[in-house]
């Protein structure tokens, strides 16, 4: 690959797809979120590595009329109307019994899922990896030009009781997604500069 | 930005640099990661998103003899080598305290460090957020040309004693950065696939 910009080896524009000019949106324009949209997202950011393998994210996306009134209804104050203007909306949530594919996804260690007989230590890695899974999805959907807009407003322990029933699965985040609306896009909040946030011994 | 490969607007390279060719290897060349790629990796990053703007991340960057000796001997098993064999290691981990910063990093909602008032509460969130914060980097250090090897192989409550004493911070990941030595790259492990982890309702 050729050289970047910034001193990177990313060239320009794929940062600026991807971080410098993509933003949390607050709405979408009308335009659907596709299937085809989806597996292609997935079918990069599944790559994105996790501690053992484990790839503990589930997404449950819901495009019935039935399954997008449910989520709204315990969404919590703006995210309600938002989630409800959605194109698409997905559930991100963790596998809690990701320790039973294990032995087919890391197959160097054939008794790992033992390390994860404690429940807590297997919620702990459930969500840490699927965070990390869940910021690979968020620029996959940056790189397929539409934009993600996840929250936290929600009553997580409703939807985990409507959407997860059998109590294998905790939900981390409520993903909008669609094609963002040009009015819709906040002004870029402050970053920490990097002296604030590396030390160095 | 024209049209990329596989569905994706992201161009071909971009995709194969990041995700499709990127590994998490298991050795580096002996070529050091400079200040220079460090602060263009964050530079870059840096945007990736977090609820509340909350950017809870902070790196310890373990340069000299003393403070690498001082990581070496709190890693387990086979990363001990690879770590004192590594040209860089960083300390990834969430500052307990990133509420504090939050009048300055959210200024629409004044009153956001309140929501984090409870210490448990504070610490899920700086853990999931920060965690979103290390795929970005790692995505951001591939896109340096560089490799990122993260591990969870150390003993946590000793890094934290070591390096963080004041009980602000917790330690999440360790991370070996270097050039991929070519015969370190083993084989790419099993991904799931769409339709086991998407459900559509």
């Amino acid at each position: 690959m050729a050289e970047g910009a910034h001193g990177l080896l990313l060239d320009a524009a794929a940062q600026d797809l991807l971080f410098r000019e993509a933003r949390t949106v607050e709405a979408f324009t009308g335009e659907p979120v596709t299937e085809e949209h989806l597996r292609a997202v997935y079918d990069l950011v599944k790559y994105g590595p996790t501690s053992m393998n484990q790839q503990p994210l589930r997404m449950v996306v819901l495009r019935s009329a039935q399954a997008r009134a449910a989520v709204v209804r315990w969404m919590l104050g703006i995210n309600k109307t938002r989630t409800a203007a959605a194109p698409l909306t997905v559930l991100l949530a963790a596998d809690l019994r990701f320790h039973e594919r294990l032995p087919e996804l890391f197959p160097a260690k054939p008794d790992a899922a033992r390390l994860f007989e404690d429940p807590f230590v297997r919620k702990e890695s459930a969500r840490f990896n699927a965070a990390l899974q869940i910021a690979y999805l968020i620029l996959g959907i940056r790189a397929a030009g539409l934009a993600a807009a996840p929250t936290l407003g929600f009553d997580p322990e409703g939807i985990d009781k409507e959407f997860f029933g059998d109590g294998g699965h905790t939900v981390l985040t409520v993903l909008n997604i669609g094609r963002p609306a040009a009015t819709a896009v906040p002004p870029r909040l402050p970053r920490l500069a990097y002296d604030d946030v590396v030390t160095e011994l």
